[in-house]
């Protein structure tokens, strides 16, 4: 990815902002995933852990693909309801988290259906993706993996219709589910290929007006994924 | 597992009755997991998928116990915080989520440190892990999974404190999400064993009653397992 980075002075953002800065950024056509190495399913669970200590090194482009593609990629053309099927089980197939992804250039957004990633904000936001009550986990990860709900989708999903959808206690317990669903494949991901990730808190206030998000939109967690600290 | 099925007509539980009932059945012990065989990771993430129409053909006790294991066993005697680590990750390692096993003599509760089954409560409630608006969904599989999420646990872990595992908003948020973490192995493990699942909402008042829970325990969510039906 463009190595570009800008310190942009923190102030409130109107559409403009979210215009310009979109275009200091570039979509990206993430390479076909080619997954066809790394360790089994059995040998990724016994693997499955929590590592916090992450290197800066960077992951190739070939590697992120593979990564958003194990998270919630399109496994099937035909899934239910009509739209494609994704690696992740979500609430009447409404597909409706977000996975944003910071790294050092700028903010993107992972668009499963054409496996590509759509420019959000320059800037180097990573460190709001850690929570403020974990700010002394200082890391230079490659990468933040940002869970984002889109409300909208759920509430709108061409899936099963039922009440629960309409209704916010319940929209929170599954959009909470569904990113757990996401966050496992990473987990199980990053066990196969000898990488490090660590699930957490993250900025939600900061990050919703930076990211320039609708009011029907929630940050929820952050996840960073690198290659393990040597130590 | 044993066989052995009554009706029980519906009232009130008491003390009393919770001791009868778990008399009916005998813990089980379950054999150690053997996950040797199966597909790859990426081949199970391809695969990953709902299937709702699951037939009524039992899983042997040794694929109990390697879906469980894959769920939320025990992968390393030393995990996070001094206890031990399991396949998902959840919220200061406070593993908060009970896996309740609903099969037709009875339901269980998953105890991972020890790989073995607790009786809770006899009588074949499956039926009840479907939630009331999908009662169409009319299923004989083998095994119903129960998410039910122990508060006590995630207020009182030996993890990292932080406040939100006070507050009940933040707490909702957390089991709602280590609760996807453990379906989305079972997802995975299903689809790495030409296995069948849906996860679902289910009968929460009905099952905190039948299952005497504690006022700091929540039934979440269902997810059915068995071989797909052959059509």
């Amino acid at each position: 990815m463009p190595q570009k980075t800008r310190t942009r002075v923190p102030r409130t953002p109107s559409p403009t902002d979210r215009r310009e800065s979109r275009q200091e950024l570039l979509p990206i056509d993430l390479p076909k995933p080619k997954l066809r190495e790394g360790r089994s399913l059995p040998e990724s669970l016994r693997r499955r852990k929590t590592v916090r200590e992450i290197s800066d090194k960077k992951l190739s482009l070939q590697m992120v693909s593979n990564l958003l593609w194990a998270a919630c990629g399109v496994n099937r053309p035909r899934g239910p309801f009509g739209t494609p099927g994704i690696t992740a089980a979500s609430a009447s197939n409404s597909q409706e988290i977000d996975v944003y992804v910071a790294v050092v250039d700028g903010v993107y957004r992972f668009d499963a259906h054409h496996h590509r990633l759509l420019p959000v904000v320059a800037g180097d936001l990573r460190s709001m993706a850690i929570g403020r009550g974990q700010k002394d986990m200082v890391t230079s990860a490659p990468i933040q993996l940002l869970y984002i709900a889109d409300i909208h989708k759920l509430s709108h999903t061409s899936g099963f219709q039922e009440p629960g959808l309409q209704d916010p206690d319940v929209q929170k317990s599954y959009f909470c589910v569904d990113t757990g669903l996401i966050a496992g494949n990473v987990y199980l991901f990053a066990a196969s290929q000898g990488l490090a990730t660590w699930f957490h808190n993250c900025d939600k206030i900061g990050l919703a007006r930076k990211l320039n998000l609708r009011a029907d939109q929630r940050v929820l967690f952050g996840q960073t994924v690198g290659y393990p600290e040597r130590t």
